[in-house]
């Protein structure tokens, strides 16, 4: 008999923002291939049972190639076990899950993908940033920092036929949400410079957003190759909507805050409850404020 | 004392695809003030001893103005009560959360935001559509089709100073989801096609995503204007990722299809969990498959 795979989100690293439906899976999960942005808290709701791999490609290590992910996934629900293929944030948005479906599709596996929070709303909600407004901005653009530091599509090698016009994007007023920024601040502010954003125009950087280790940092558009290092993962969120944010989170400019975790069910609370005999499992019911 | 107020995303309809902390705070709030978007299934969660207002401002009734909204969250915060205001998908795009945090703010209301999964993963999860892949999109952009057949910036009321250019958006090559995209069809081919889109570039619309209604339309922007009528929420994915979709799902243009519901808890199984008198809730433990 065949498995199957589930392809989930993971949400943006407090585990108290998985679904219901990606923790009902995760628990009756027979293998699990995880990636690297996936939070420890999230996997130790695992079974123990269950084979894990982690098949994240970043951090300098030797890379997993994507086909090998492919071929692993695809093997394990041919052997008839319930895989779930974990990805941090939303499995649809920049996973590479459009390769991993084509696989799945072209080997005749049964699949479903399963939405998560995405990042970009995990630290939205953090540092109290709304994504939208009236007055500022009617558009929500999510984009990766390598698009802004790689050479423009036309100087690309052909076999990437992205033509994605990160110019355009960047120029067009909406709020800019730039996903694994990495190191490489003053490239990025070389290009939102060249797409015609005035200096002024705040950022912020936040960092491992919704989990106890949340940082924020807001500068702007002119300073930002100032901006210090932090911690994987973090995001870039450019735009006048960032003047918004929660001003005693932000309350000056180069300034590296803690933001404050919200009330959140604290991590072992949870795993304690999710690992019980108990038939039900899930949050307590008991609210904590 | 003073209550509180969260600011709760409510995901993309199925109540599966709430979070563990929503589903925690709708089960111990004293008042929810709730949009029209937001699935009955998920109303039924509320706890019946909570106050339940309704301020959705959809559907041609009369309307309730955002100022009334911000005062009666206000109001319920300071007589002490947990309020949750609950907004389909999640809290920061397209909700004019923004203004209801300006307002929570100025009157010292301690507040929290919860992030949920917004519509366009929903979505795309449904009709398995990657939103970015290697070989055709590095972007996404979320937008409303209000901006679509608005005028251009520069021809509006200068009270709104959103300067967000929808022609530069829609013409850079990243998919596109355009939120409550109504009956606008033709408008917004229109404005697709000025902005550049070429006339066989792939569309899908799909109503009610995650829930059992959901449907879907795959067509061309040429042929958008002929698309029929959806019942609300919709939404339009635009781009070359839609060539990706489930195959199955999506077999011919111009085909209506009923996207098979994928696997999920029904409805009355989780409310019964959730209603329960046990001192744990939350999905069953049991796979279904």
């Amino acid at each position: 008999m065949k498995g199957k795979v589930y392809l989930v989100g993971a949400g943006p690293g407090d585990p108290e923002l998985l679904t219901l439906k990606a923790l009902r899976l995760l628990r009756s999960a027979e293998a699990v291939l995880s990636d690297e942005l996936v939070s420890p808290e999230i996997l130790k709701l695992i079974p123990p049972t269950a084979q894990i791999y982690k098949v994240g490609k970043r951090c300098g290590k030797k890379k997993i190639l994507q086909g090998e992910i492919n071929g692993l996934m695809v093997a394990l629900a041919a052997a008839g076990l319930r895989v779930v293929r974990l990805k941090g944030g939303d499995p649809l948005i920049f996973g590479r899950a459009g390769e991993e479906i084509e696989s799945l599709r072209k080997n005749n596996i049964p699949f479903e993908i399963v939405p998560g929070v995405t990042s970009a709303l995990g630290a939205a909600a953090t540092a109290e940033i709304p994504l939208t407004h009236r007055r500022a901005s009617s558009a929500l653009v999510l984009i990766t920092a390598n698009r802004a530091s790689e050479p423009r599509s036309s100087e690309k090698d052909a076999s990437e036929k992205d033509a994605t016009d990160w110019n355009k994007l960047a120029g067009s007023g909406a709020t800019l949400v730039i996903y694994m920024p990495g190191q490489n601040y003053p490239d990025i502010a070389k290009r939102l410079t060249a797409a015609g954003l005035a200096g002024e125009t705040p950022c912020a950087i936040i960092s491992r957003a919704t989990t106890r280790y949340q940082r924020t940092y807001r500068t702007t558009v002119l300073d930002l190759h100032r901006a210090p290092q932090f911690a994987a993962p973090s995001l870039l969120v450019v735009g006048e909507v960032v003047r918004l944010a929660d001003p005693a989170a932000m309350v000056d400019e180069f300034v590296v805050s803690d933001l404050p975790l919200k009330e959140s069910l604290l991590p072992e609370e949870l795993f304690k409850t999710f690992h019980s005999q108990a038939p039900r499992l899930g949050a307590d019911e008991e609210p904590i404020a």
